[in-house]
């Protein structure tokens, strides 16, 4: 398949331009039997919505969803589920300087060689826009993965720039624009942030992602790897530039003795894996760490060059995001929503009768805590 | 399709296990006309193979390759390409132990709890030995790559556990078992290694790789992403734990101003992106850099349970690589030879008439010197 | 991929139930650079439409279709483009019972146990409804093949009932509501039509679709052969129950000497083989053949069970079409289009640089006449 | 995925020429668990093998299968079966004559335009030799559908070039080199191919499959319907040109009275469906019939071209099989079997957990007899 389509059982196809008449996706393979309502997406598509403060695109869009199909009397019937948001804020202003210029960091002169056309209003289709739709679809795996296997998937920001976050707790994540768990530490990501949008600039932010709970089991190998699916989720996400799992770079100073984790019948002692051995999840947390790099569309000015190779000088001024790190955090959850749904279905369709007599068993949280034993994931 | 196929056009099956009778795969939707023969393969999979120097596994495989199909009068015909190599080393020693317990850091339990079954000889499926046919399937593709494009892919150790590995020259790499592109360094890492080896334990590594002259405008946004496709053909490979592109995590702390690369006419000033803007292929060097965790077979003593979930203590005796990161740069050159050449596949469909007046820019290698204009990627 | 998705290259996903909200899809991997308005779509679509004879159903549905993305300034630009038609014809009649019993020749019990669920409402998602999203999709890549290659798609019936429609010419096709070649025979349609739709019965028809100037070498051996691609995509038409390439069952009682057609360097003497051999296009004409089903809807008392498993009797009352192939052609001819633009890009994509100094054969139409060769198809 | 794989969940990959050093395929995606021998296989490839009667093709090939992954200790592990049959019989006779002109209904001149090379020694890649992996691939399956679900699936010879063969008994079909199920028939049927040989001709035939014991609601609207999934497999055996499901070309001339299959709590009363409805799995007997042309390879002379486009004679001496329908059965089994799997797994996929209160309703064989309910799919 072309793409637009990601997903192997829950498969997920998008459509829409920034500035085009709506954005959307649809939804198909998921298991028939679900409720869900509007309400259930729109909650998820408001933690991305912009304007929900100083900190972020000042673009005005409600980011309403409307089922048009898959869903009947508030349950999923197992056909496709269409969901649309229309786009709302299609302001009229001049884009015949963008058109004929590549922002340096864009994805403008990339898309322009390759298809020798582009939709270049707002970015069009390379707009982080369309990421509204991931969390869309994203909202009904998480629903189906929590309510079926008790699956919860939750991330936060770990670092703003210089500025590291350390982990308090997922209580403090709602409580702030950043997703940062740790209130404390949300005075000086303002002052940072306004000091920042002040100068014109941008900057990267680290994302954090857990997902506590998935059984055992999940995971093809040896390409499908549950793992590689996740980098592949992650890293497709605009602005995405590197992807950790478990230990992830620090691995590369470990030792053996120290990386590999150890289990006893109480547990998995530590959790360098990330949950995952050999492609295959292990019941333990699924810790996932992405790097967003900073905003390209900045004020200041840069060397860019026209349609005509010429040399000019950009700057983009209007409703930014300083840091599109900051919008990220609803956006890697919904990621690796779809990444453990599909592989929930592709394993039941393939093992869905397998059990072993060997306990499952209980892992260890990104915080220390040890987590019960997840479920059996058929 | 299932999780042992990759790639949507240019697509590899691989099947195996590590002392099964042979290992293999299936490559189909080569172009036809590429001249092709059993020593072309051959090389590439000599750099990867066992045995090679005292720091790798010392398991005898002489890895030979037979092309079963696909292939007529040194020419490929457009049908599947069957690669196979049989596995030599199958020594008849007692794996019942191996058998009746989960080596920590290993697949050994999540396959266990996802099959119910498994091929514990030598780790089965999930050795990798499996990359093997990787590297084979790969050099296919990067002599199409090359021949048809320019383009040239290589890779190289950037650091050894705790040693970085300063880049001095691409003609180094050849010159050590370690690919280190820098000669003076290699009696530091030899030392390391040797006493890691006396020691019983293992180490991670970092191995980057480069691939030049990738014309722009490859890469299918928005989820098959010529970087998340990269993303999941890196993650994919045995002991990765993470994967960057072009700056990477650095781009945390990046500003825009810092990370976003300008471009003149004379072509881009810096390659913070890596070679990829929006997903698709800018022409610049793609750059990748991933961790590879330490071994985990390792001769000291683990703690672990049995497949009724008591308590055991495992160690692992015999010939295993102390540090994988040794061998992976081959499989990581030829994991990006196959998606380079599945996306160049797909633009060639898609995009195939696409032209532009806007001339291609140059681009900025790693080591900072400059790289003409690719080619078109039609 | 799940079920919804059709295509390789040219993907298209459908979603609607029929009394939801809407109907739709989205087309992925349209080469950029076409023109495509919602006129050229429309056009296709009101051949379909209900109500234009009244030998159709009489449910009033405009079939208004929307271009949601993928298309700036009336060109494709790459980007997945959204087609949305509104369901207006939601007539709030008591579907109770429907829901409770299911139709004899309806996908309804079928539905019911797979699924657990199904919106019953005039068919739901097994509804002929869907077909429309085939038309609109069909449209775009039937514009695209046109232009690109001089293909030239159409249809018309063959046979209604007992009555055999001899081959006149192409544009009798159009001076009638059956799509018949034929306008000598059309009132004698017309009678038996009146006298079926009294009765309250249906009827079955043949259909048949050429496609005229498709290039050789399109189709990919040995499962993803052009005819088996076609073969698919027309019995997944609802209420198709056979297809034919070419000499279709008539070649049981051929032999060798009749069947295989003869070249020479004027062309093709025959085409028994309906345009394809060995599952690649040979340049003459493709031609498929395909049985529609009589309505399963029908007012006169059949036997049924409801979901307790009781007897009941059903009888369907309402707006149905007595003979669903009158409206049939149009969506044969438009998943004949998307079967042959998705392999015209498989083909450029791994043979898109094949030239050989063998002329391009002329070949035979159905009507006997010689048509010119077909251009390459890369 | 390109041409050479089919399936979604349960993947064959196929590979090999007549004449190269082997045939194969890889199985991806069978549960783990089932025990699988190298015999179950061969009982399978024998009754397809060439040589078995003096009616079919003389070539000498023991078609021995080789298991090299996959499977240990007796029993599938989940991961890539690959299997491997060396050609034997590799005459070294010139094909000269064969490389430099187009055989008259084979694959040769499209082959050739496509792909601008060919492996022309006995046909290459379209030699019906493939289809022994599809027989082997189906093996599998076929043994994995009886065990879990009851399926059994049944071929037979309907009809030879003009002769009708009535259905006497599955008995029958295994007493005679035709498959036909119908003893009395067979010296008929002997004397027809005795008197064809002799005039060195060729003749179509007409073949059945049956799939009893299929449980409902296997099968994905809208497009991947499990009847449009049959239509795929069955067209995309070589030499076929027509497949119908269920009453197929008869129901053009039926009424909706007489078509559709009405239900009683003893229940179905007739099979016109042909075991599926909506492109969904009723439970009722799965019916396919299909049209095998005759062989294009003919002793007598026949008018065609050479590379040149120059007009030459083309006669075909040599082991060639009269009717290529007689050791098709076989064949037509195993892609009932591949598609049937394959559904069995996406069914579960995404409904594994569906049940409903409806009795699952017996049905009738097409011998006329009622056969109980069907298990549920899940």
């Amino acid at each position: 398949m072309s793409g637009n389509t990601t997903g192997k059982l829950y498969c997920v196809t998008s459509f829409g331009e920034s500035h085009g008449p709506a954005i959307g996706c649809v939804v198909d393979g998921c298991p028939p039997g679900l409720q869900i309502s509007t309400e259930d997406i729109q909650k998820e598509l408001d933690r991305r919505k912009p304007g929900t403060s100083r900190h972020v695109t000042q673009r005005r869009e409600p980011d309403e969803v409307e089922i048009l199909s898959g869903v009947f009397e508030g349950v999923t019937t197992g056909t496709p589920i269409a969901l649309l948001i229309r786009n709302q804020d299609q302001r009229s202003r001049d884009y015949g300087n963008i058109a004929e210029t590549f922002r340096p960091g864009h994805a403008d002169y990339a898309y322009w060689q390759k298809y020798g056309i582009r939709d270049h209003r707002g970015g069009g289709r390379s707009s982080a826009r369309e990421t509204a739709v991931r969390v869309a679809a994203g909202a009904i795996a998480r629903k189906w993965l929590r309510e079926r296997f008790g699956v919860v998937i939750r991330g936060y920001m770990a670092q703003l720039g210089p500025i590291e976050i350390p982990f308090v707790s997922w209580d403090a994540v709602h409580g702030n624009p950043f997703f940062a768990p740790n209130a404390e530490i949300v005075p000086q990501l303002e002052d940072f942030m306004d000091e920042l949008r002040k100068a014109g600039d941008s900057i990267g932010a680290r994302i954090n992602v857990v997902a506590t709970g998935v059984p055992v089991g999940w995971g093809e190998p040896v390409y499908d790897r549950l793992d590689a699916d996740i980098a592949y989720a992650m890293m497709g996400i605009n602005a995405v530039k590197a992807v950790e799992i478990g230990a992830g770079f620090a691995s590369v100073t470990q030792r053996g003795t120290e990386h590999s984790d150890e289990m006893t019948p109480e547990g998995f002692l530590t959790n360098n894996a990330g949950g995952t051995l050999g492609g295959i999840s292990t019941g333990q947390d699924i810790m996932v760490s992405m790097a967003v790099k900073p905003t390209s569309s900045i004020r200041l000015d840069r060397r860019s060059i026209d349609k005509q190779g010429k040399p000019v000088i950009v700057n983009t001024q209007g409703r930014h995001d300083p840091c599109v790190g900051i919008r990220a955090t609803p956006i890697a959850e919904a990621m690796l929503a779809l990444v453990l749904m599909d592989h929930a279905l592709r394993h039941r369709a393939q093992c869905g009768e397998v059990r072993t007599s060997t306990p499952i068993l209980a892992g260890l949280s990104p915080d220390g805590h040890q987590h019960p034993p997840s479920p059996r994931g058929e």
